[in-house]
């Protein structure tokens, strides 16, 4: 098994971006503990603040299975369920 | 000015993937080199072979801005142009 990389992009109601700010943001630390995790990386568009963007590297994709499973995890996505209107997951390979 | 973080997301034509393919990689080298930017990463979708995400981050705006009046760069957005059917760009902030 090899690297994979997430982008995953959310898009907050407007009237919930600074409640999923949270939610998102309590996601980082727990998560850069797991073992397997490369990078775990959040950003905000700056035109749009209702847009996030994670940006991660697992080990492999057993350990980002894994991610899924854990209470931090399960926790995040029941949270943002009724404050976002949009959510991608891309799990990618890097090239060159 | 501070740091901006560019997550570009394209998708290419059926018929032109490993033509677009051709093209984001070649971006690579000569955006490495260039004054300001800390990192330049690109990535293609595990499942749909079509979807390429550039994830970079450069020393401020203006740097950026001075990325996309390069030579390589307005190469590469004519030699894409046809071969594409959607593109986004966000300039985003890391949080946390």
């Amino acid at each position: 098994m090899s690297k994979v990389t997430i982008v995953a992009k959310l898009t907050a109601k407007s009237d919930c971006i600074e409640a999923v700010k949270t939610e998102v943001i309590k996601m980082l630390a727990p998560t850069r503990q797991e073992e397997g995790c490369i990078e775990y990386r959040l950003h905000q568009d700056n035109a749009d603040p209702a847009v996030f963007v994670f940006f991660e590297n697992w080990k492999d994709q057993a350990v980002f299975e894994q991610h899924m499973e854990t209470e931090h995890f399960k926790a995040y996505v029941a949270a943002v369920s009724d404050m976002i209107t949009d959510k991608t997951v891309h799990r990618m390979t890097e090239v060159g």
